[in-house]
C-alpha cells in the first residue's frame, strides 16, 4: 500500500487525489495547501488527514509525495522530498530555470530518488497508442513528426506575466511529446510568434500564435504549432510520417453524434476542457507512478531528465523567436 | 443519502455498486447474492455489509434495491421491494413473460413504488444526445429510425436455450431504443430471422441473425437490424431521418489513431466489450436513478411501462418470426 | 468501331451521347427523338444525323441502339431492335408488367440479341468495388446486406401518377442492387410504406417513405429502406455484413473541406443530383457495354433477366405493401 | 472561338489539349513539340495540325498558347508569344532564375499580354472552396495556415539533378498556395531538410523531406511540409486557423467503401496519381483560361507576378536550408 502525501489542493491536486483513492494499491495519507480550508474540503472528501507540507513530506506514514502547487515553489519541493527519501511525482515544469533545474536533478540523483514529472499527455491513450506503435515499428524509421496544440481560449494577461511565456509555459507539453514521439533528441530549434489573438498578451512580451520547427542531429524534423484560441475546442493532434506509413492521433469528440441537414454534415465540436480531455490520461498517469513504487522502479517515464530536455527546448524556442534566428540545443 | 441494497453481486451488480459508492448523495448498504461468496467480495470492496435478499429488502437501513440478479427472479423481487416501500432499480427484462409483466407492475402500482427498469442504453450519452436534440426539433418531424446491433461474438448455445431467444433477450434493448427514440407506439411488428452464424443456435430453435420493421399509427417506420456476431466489435449504431435532417450516433472506437499506408487508411476496431461501451451509460443510469429516489421524482424514465411495452414488442416479433406474418400490437 | 443510333434524347440520353461520342471504339451515328428539335440539338452537338426511331432501328450503318425514351416504349423497341438484329442497351425498367418483360425477353432470346438493362448504380465506383470485394472474399459468407436510398427532393405528384408507385419506380434501383450485392434470389419480401413528405402523394395510392424487407432460401436478409426526401443531398449507402466484416459505401460529398468552430466540425452536404452523383456510373455503364459488343460478349450484366428480377421483387413489395403481409417470389 | 496552339505534346500537355478540345468557346488549332512524332500523334485525336514551335506562335490563326515544355524553355517561349500578340498559359515556373523570370515579365508587361501561370492546385474544387469561404469570412482572421504535400514516391536521381532542388521544383506549389490562401506576402522564410528517403538524393545536394516557417508583416504564419514519399498515396492537405474557427481541405480516396473487421477500420487508400487527384483542377484551369482570354479579362489569377512571388520564396527558403538561417524576402 503505497501511502501518498498530496501537496497542492487545487484543480489538479483534486483530480489526482481522486486517482489515488480509487487505486487499491494506494491511499492518500495527507493532503496540504497554502490555503487551509482548501486542503480540508480536499482530505474530508478522501478521508485523509491535513497537515502542512513540511510535515506531510517528513512523515514516516507517507510513501510518496505528490506535488501539484504553483510552479516556484516545485524545484523545493522535490528536494525535500528527495531528502526525505519519498518518491515523487511534481506537476510540470520543475522550474522555469534550466539552472535550477540542474541543481533540483543533482539532488534527486545523490538521493536516489523516485522522480515522475508530470507530462500528463504521454499517458493519453490516443498519443501512448501512436508512440507504442511506432516503437514496434508500424510506420518504419520517423520522418516528421507534426504537433497541433491549441488552447479553446486565452489565459488572462496577468497569468501570462507569470507563466515565464508561451513557450515555456504552454508548448513545454508538445516538446516533451515531441521528444517522447520521435525517440531522438534535438539538436537545432527555430520559432516563429506573433499576438494575433489577444493584444494584451502581445503587450506582456509574449505570444499567442507560434510554430516551432525542431530537427534531430539524424535529420528528422518535428514541427509545432501552438494557439491560445480554438474555438472548436482543445484542439489536441499529432501526426507523424515515417517510411512505411502514417499514424495520426485525432480530437476526441463529446459524443458520435452528426447531424445531416442542406448545411452538411455536423458532428460535435471537439472536447473543450484539458480536465475532461485528459481525463484518462492523467488517471494512467497516477496509476502508472503507484505501480513504478510498487514494484520500485526507478527508471521513470517521463522523469527528471525528460523536464530537463523540455525545459531546454522551451528555452531555446524563447531565445530563437526573441532574436528570430535559430539555436543549437546541446 | 439514498442507502442501497443491491442484490446480485454479478459481473452487472459491481458495476452498478461502485457507482452507487462514488456517488455522494448514495451509500452501499447491503449486498445479497445466492452465492454467498459473491456478495462477501463485493462488500469489502464497497464497506458494505452481507446479508440475504429478504433481509436487504425488509431493511429499515435501505431505501433503494437495485435488482441484478438472473432474470426468472425478477419479478418477485419487484413485488417483494415494493411491499416493503423502497424505490426499485431492475435489469432488463423483469420477466419474459407479458402477463407476469402485467401482474408485477400491478403490484407497483398499488404501493406506489418508485420503478426504473434497466434499459442503460437511453443513458448512453450519444443516444441520449438524439434523443434530446429530436425532441427539440433538430430535424422536424421523425420519418424513419435505424437501429443497428450486433454483439461481438455470439453466446454459448446453453445460454440461448434459456435467454428467451434473440428477439426478447437481444432485441428488447434495440426495442426500447426504437420506442424512446421515436416516442410514438409501434402498432404493427414484422420479422425476418435466420441462424447465419452458429447453427447450435439454430438447432436451440432460436436465431442469430435478424431483421425487424416496425411502423407506428401515423406510419413513421423503425428497422432494427440484430446479429450476435461482429467481427470488427460491437456494432451499436442509430440512425433517425426526419422531415429536416437525419441525425446519427456513431460506433466508439478504442482510440481516435489512424494508421496510412498502402493498405488503406486504418483506424482502431469499434469498442469490443459491452461493459466498456456503455461504462458512461451504466454510471449515468445508477445516478439518474438516485437523484430521482432524492427529489421524490416518481415518474422515471424507463418506467415500468416502459419494461412492459418492449417486452410486447419482443413477444410480437417471436410470433411473426414463427409464422412469417406481421403481427399487430395493441 | 461500334456504330450507335441513340433513342431518346433527354437528360439521360444527352449523357450517354456525350460518353458513346468520347469512347474511340464507338460512333454516334443517328440520334430519334419524338422532339425532332431535341433530336436535332443532340445531333448538332455530337456530329450525328437525325432520324426517325424505326429508321434508326433500321439502319445498316447502326450496330447498337440505346435506348432512352419514356417507360411505356421500352419493351417495344427492344423487341424491334432485337429482330433488326442490334445490340441493345435500355434504360430502366423493361415494362412495369411483367407480362410484358417475359414476352420481350422471349423476343430477345429468339433472336439471340444481346441486351443490357441501364442499371447504371452497378456501375459507380463504389458499390462495384463493394461488390468486387465480397466476390473475393473479403468479408466472407454474406448475412445481412442494408441499402439507403433517399431522393433530394419528391417528384410532382402528376408524375407519381404514371410511375408505376415508388417501389416500382424509384426502389426498383435498390431491388436490382440488392441482388447484385447478395448474389442470391430472394424468395420473400415484406414491405411498409407511409405517405409523410407530401400528401399529394399519397392521395395518388402511392407512398414516399418506405421499408422492405428481403430473405433468400438460405436466409441471408435485405433491407432496404427509401425516401423521396433527404434535406442534406441524394442519400446512397450500402452496408453488407457478412461472417468476416462488414463492408460499406458511404455517401460522396461535394468536396473534402470541412469547417470546424463553436458549432461543431461541419463538412459538405452529400452530392444533390443524381447525374451528378452517378457521372461516373453513367460513363463506365456505356464503356461497358461498347467492350461487350466489341468483343462480341453475350452475357451483360445487368442483362434482361435482371431487369426482369428486379421487376419481380417491385411488384412483390407493392402487392406486400397493398395487403399487409409477405409475399413469396418464385 | 479561342484557337489553341500547344507547346509540349508531353503528359500535361495531352491533359490540357483534351480540356481545350471539349471546350465549346475553343477549338485546338495547332501540336508543337520537339519530338515530331508526340505532336502527331496529338494532333490525330484531337483533329489538330502539326507544326513547329515558331510557326504556331507567328500563326495568324492562334489566339492563345499553351505552354507545356520542359522548364528551360519557358520564359522563350513566353517572350516569344507575347511579342506575337497572343494570351498565354505557361506550366509552371516561369524559370528557375528570378531575374530571367523578371526579365520574362517585362517583355510581358510591355507587350499588354495576357499571362496566366499553370499552378493548377489554385483550381482544385477542395481549394478553391477553402480560399472562398476564407473570403468571405468563415473564419475570421488568417492565423496559421498548414499544408501538408507528399509525393506518392522519389522520382529518380538523375530528374533531381536538373530540377533545381525539392523547394524549387516541388514546394513552389505550396508556396504559390501558402499566398493564394493567406492574401498576404511573407517577409521571412525558415527553411529545414534532410535526405531520409532516398540518399542519392541527398549525394546530388539535395533533400527530399522538409519543413519551412514563414511570417507576413503582420504576424501570420505558414508551415509547410514536404516529403518525396508517402506510402499511403500523393498526400495534399490544407489547414487554416482563424479568428472563427478552422477550414481543412482533406484527401480524396479512390472510393467511399470501408471495411470494417478485426484489425480496425479501413478506408481506401489515398489517390496516387497526381494527373488522378488533380484531374477536375487542370480541366478547371483551362477553362478559367479560356473563359478570361473569351471575356477579355487580362488580370488572370495565378499571374505572372505569382510566378515571380512563388519563385522568391522557393529561392529564399533553399538559402535558409543551405545556411541555416532565416532569409528576408522583400
Amino acid at each position: 500500500m503505497i501511502r501518498f502525501g498530496v501537496i497542492g489542493a487545487g484543480r489538479i491536486g483534486k483530480v489526482h487525489a481522486a486517482t489515488i483513492a480509487a487505486n487499491p494499491k494506494a491511499k492518500l495519507a495527507y493532503v496540504a495547501d497554502a490555503f487551509r480550508a482548501s486542503a480540508e474540503a480536499l482530505a474530508a472528501q478522501t478521508d485523509a488527514e491535513v497537515a502542512n507540507a513540511e510535515d506531510v513530506i517528513r512523515s514516516s506514514n507517507v510513501d510518496a509525495i505528490l506535488i501539484a502547487t504553483p510552479t516556484p515553489s516545485h524545484a523545493d519541493l522535490i528536494e525535500a522530498a528527495a531528502r526525505a527519501g519519498k518518491a515523487i511525482l511534481c506537476e510540470k515544469p520543475v522550474s522555469l530555470s534550466v539552472e535550477r533545474i540542474n541543481a533540483c536533478l543533482d539532488v534527486v540523483e545523490k538521493n536516489k530518488s523516485t522522480l515522475m514529472i508530470g507530462f500528463n499527455r504521454r499517458f493519453d491513450p490516443n498519443f501512448a497508442s501512436v508512440e507504442a506503435r511506432l516503437r514496434r515499428g508500424d510506420i518504419g524509421e520517423i520522418e516528421i513528426v507534426t504537433i497541433t496544440s491549441r488552447d479553446p481560449a486565452p489565459p488572462p494577461a496577468d497569468y501570462v506575466e507569470t507563466s515565464g511565456g508561451l513557450f515555456r509555459d504552454m508548448m513545454i507539453h508538445d516538446f516533451d511529446m515531441a521528444r517522447f514521439i520521435m525517440g531522438e533528441e534535438f539538436v537545432v530549434v527555430n520559432a516563429l510568434g506573433s499576438s494575433l489573438v489577444d493584444k494584451a498578451i502581445g503587450a506582456e512580451g509574449d505570444v499567442d500564435t507560434a510554430a516551432v520547427q525542431m530537427q534531430t542531429a539524424s535529420g528528422r524534423i518535428a514541427v509545432i504549432t501552438n494557439s491560445r484560441r480554438a474555438t472548436y475546442g482543445y484542439d489536441q493532434r499529432i501526426e507523424v510520417h515515417g517510411a512505411a506509413g502514417m499514424l495520426a492521433a485525432k480530437n476526441i469528440h463529446a459524443t458520435s453524434v452528426e447531424l445531416s441537414n442542406a448545411h452538411g454534415v455536423c458532428g460535435d465540436p471537439v472536447q473543450y476542457f484539458f480536465l475532461e480531455r485528459y481525463a484518462q490520461a492523467y488517471a494512467n498517469e497516477i496509476n502508472a507512478f503507484i505501480d513504478a513504487v510498487d514494484t520500485g522502479n526507478r527508471s521513470l517515464s517521463p522523469g527528471g531528465r525528460d523536464g530537463l530536455q523540455a525545459q531546454k527546448l522551451a528555452e531555446a524556442a524563447t531565445v530563437s523567436w526573441q532574436n528570430g534566428r535559430p539555436v543549437q540545443v546541446d
